[in-house]
């Protein structure tokens, strides 16, 4: 049977054996290679088991390293968890590139983060008002169990107010909410703090407007945390004089011309933004994901932040000004150096451990500079060599290993790439020519 | 020495040493940690060593199963490879709710991919349309031999022209290129034809405008891929009779209300579109990573898609129409089922077996459908039980592992939690207690 009732209550065996035998032609061969890739250390098996359900295996995702990042005069390893061939080469070239000329230089503009209650309300905003003006303060106190712990440290809720969206949709008002959520990404606590507040609105509303079977004037619809943190911004940033770009004069000045118009055209062109902006978070997602943190999340949070002003744009801005060549991006990233799975999983502790266990603020700066490194790879690549010769160059060992090269033609044809353009179909026929020798 | 020279040409074991004698205190601990993920199978580890570049480890996804999804008729166990807990359960919910009331239906509604050369002209536009409708056929007849096998299979260049776009940024005009590449993602194809098609712009342009040192008025700037795919375009969509949502008719009706409102709110606020659509990507990019796809250019073409209007809105639209519930989703797609990790990452095959070996086109319907799912089973919670609820059941044993529970605590504290409220302070509280019996 291909449909099944309880299988998140089938231990991970059963679960297994269901899947196998109803979705394999050979259950058997499958069931091995599912098993193949749990760890030999049982212990550390269960508590991956225990990250997510109906957990049957483990996904490898490459855990490579991009090391001289200099970043405000200290140097950084980078660790990255990403598929993509070419992506931690192309960062550890950018780093190489700026660490003779001055480093990175990044900052955190702001960290404050959003949630909102929305609901409906059926009689006059005035109404509204007054009832808030007298409830804002009973809602804060009903907070006090939850924030007390978050403001003894220093965080907790900065603002609350209350949001007239009836313009937009009939009826429609927020309790919108700032945070700030110190070294945790704060999913938790704010979507806590917000079902708090519903719950105070919709009581209190009760009592205020005399709720009756058929007279609710107040409907909440829900609440939660907003991804959109324009709010909670990093901003990282490379620069140094024309000349020094490359050691020939000219055409350090025309690598300088190129590479500033094609960050303009990204910023003008939403076809090309989306894909330059794309490349920028080839660096972001993969410290994201080694450090724990959710890339669903700063995915949304930072394309929504690109399209803010109406039209798809570029991350990254370029210059040149009295012959000062200047990088640099602006990203809203909400992320945690706490909670979540940054104290559960070994190889997330490993890597802030690598990054000198930072805070939230400093890893905001580091996830900053990777996606500025990377778009500065790619860029580079783009308006000097063309992004394939790079990146096919890197991709040469997936083609050897889709035809299953031994490792002797592997060298044979690494070689013979070193002085020939890579194309999938070039590889292929020096590899059939090889071995029909 | 933090920074290193050459760090790319040591092996792996060189690579670690370096790197955990220079960024940990305990550097035995640090290098045990890497090679405890590593696969004993040591053919294995090198397939997956040769992914990508400086890979010292294995970085754990969860790879788990989401059973029962009813599409177009037939039944599919969803693989996903996902670090946060709660999505496949969530996942699984909307599969069985479904599964029943006539499942998701899901079509493919285009499947073309675009790619531009970008360059700069500095002479009248009128001359430079002359030119190119010259050169035209030209620049078709140089792509010949790439293009050749992807034709034989139904697939090529599908347009190529010349757009002026001096509107938005002096001097610049690009090649505007469709592609049809059948079940490849197609990023090498598309990007070596735009090369060759930039190299054959250049030459042509040399003579047609008598190139000099100081005279050369077409200077290309660079050729790639777009990840923007409007017109690479899924959908899907469940329907029911409003009464079947719920057996209670009334509560039926009330949900369907709540949540055509939260969804119609995710369309006109941006601030909760973020969010909205963060989690249509949990669903999506759980099983664009399992099938070895490429989650940065699937996130970034869907949500700049998300704000093609002008404003940042909902992928997903919801109503209710003489008593038919009606929730539907549309989301651009590029995706490949052949090349690139899909043929190399043994995990990646045994999720496209699952799948029953699916075309582009069949993955895409099923992607899309895993995004609707996901969103589907997270505003039935934010409009019911609110979102904690059943995402901190999910997190209790984060949480657990956290504070290092034993087995027979893990068993009495989740007997506990069956008939409590999960909050991060409530289960350590209660862990306390119980150690302190």
């Amino acid at each position: 049977m291909k449909q099944i009732l309880g299988f998140s209550k089938l231990n991970k065996n059963e679960k297994i054996a269901w899947l196998t035998q109803n979705y394999f032609q050979d259950s058997e061969k499958a069931t091995q290679l599912l098993q193949q890739y749990w760890n030999p250390n049982e212990k550390l098996q269960k508590l991956h088991d225990e990250f997510t359900e109906n957990n049957i295996s483990n996904y490898y995702l490459p855990f490579g390293i991009a090391p001289n990042f200099r970043i405000n005069g200290e140097i950084y390893a980078i660790p990255m968890a990403i598929e993509e061939s070419s992506v931690i080469a192309a960062a550890s070239n950018a780093a190489k590139f700026w660490a003779d000329k001055g480093g990175f230089k990044a900052e955190v503009i702001d960290t404050r983060k959003v949630g909102q209650v929305h609901f409906l309300f059926t009689e006059r905003f005035s109404e509204l008002e007054k009832f808030f003006h007298k409830t804002k303060t009973t809602l804060l106190e009903r907070l006090q169990p939850l924030t007390k712990n978050m403001e003894k440290r220093g965080g907790g809720i900065l603002s609350l107010e209350l949001r007239d969206k009836t313009s937009a949709l009939a009826n429609y008002y927020q309790i919108h909410v700032e945070f700030e959520t110190l070294d945790a990404m704060g999913a938790n606590f704010i979507n806590s703090c917000l079902e708090e507040i519903a719950q105070g609105l919709e009581q209190e509303a009760a009592t205020y407007f005399n709720f009756t079977e058929t007279h609710q004037p107040l409907e909440v619809i829900m609440s939660i945390l907003s991804n959109y943190v324009p709010n909670c911004l990093a901003k990282a940033e490379v620069s140094c004089p024309v000349k020094d770009l490359f050691p020939n004069a000219a055409e350090a000045k025309h690598f300088a011309h190129k590479f500033v118009e094609a960050v303009n055209i990204a910023k003008v062109e939403p076809y090309r933004a989306v894909t330059h902006n794309k490349g920028i978070m080839n660096g972001i997602d993969a410290l994201v994901l080694a450090t724990g943190n959710d890339f669903r999340a700063v995915e949304a949070g930072i394309h929504a932040y690109a399209a803010r002003n109406g039209q798809y744009s570029s991350l990254t801005s370029a210059k040149v000004e009295n012959d000062q060549f200047t990088f640099s991006i602006e990203v809203p990233l909400a992320l945690g150096t706490v909670g979540g799975l940054t104290n559960l999983h070994p190889l997330v502790k490993l890597a802030m451990e690598m990054l000198g266990n930072p805070s939230a603020k400093e890893l905001m700066k580091v996830v900053a500079v990777a996606g500025l490194a990377q778009n500065f790879a790619a860029i580079k690549s783009l308006v000097t060599t063309g992004i394939q010769e790079g990146h096919m160059k890197m991709h040469l060992m997936n083609i050897l290993n889709q035809f299953k090269a031994t490792p002797s033609e592997k060298e044979t044809i690494k070689a013979h790439f070193k002085e020939h353009t890579v194309s999938h179909s070039a590889v292929v026929e020096a590899l059939e020519q090889l071995r029909n020798v």
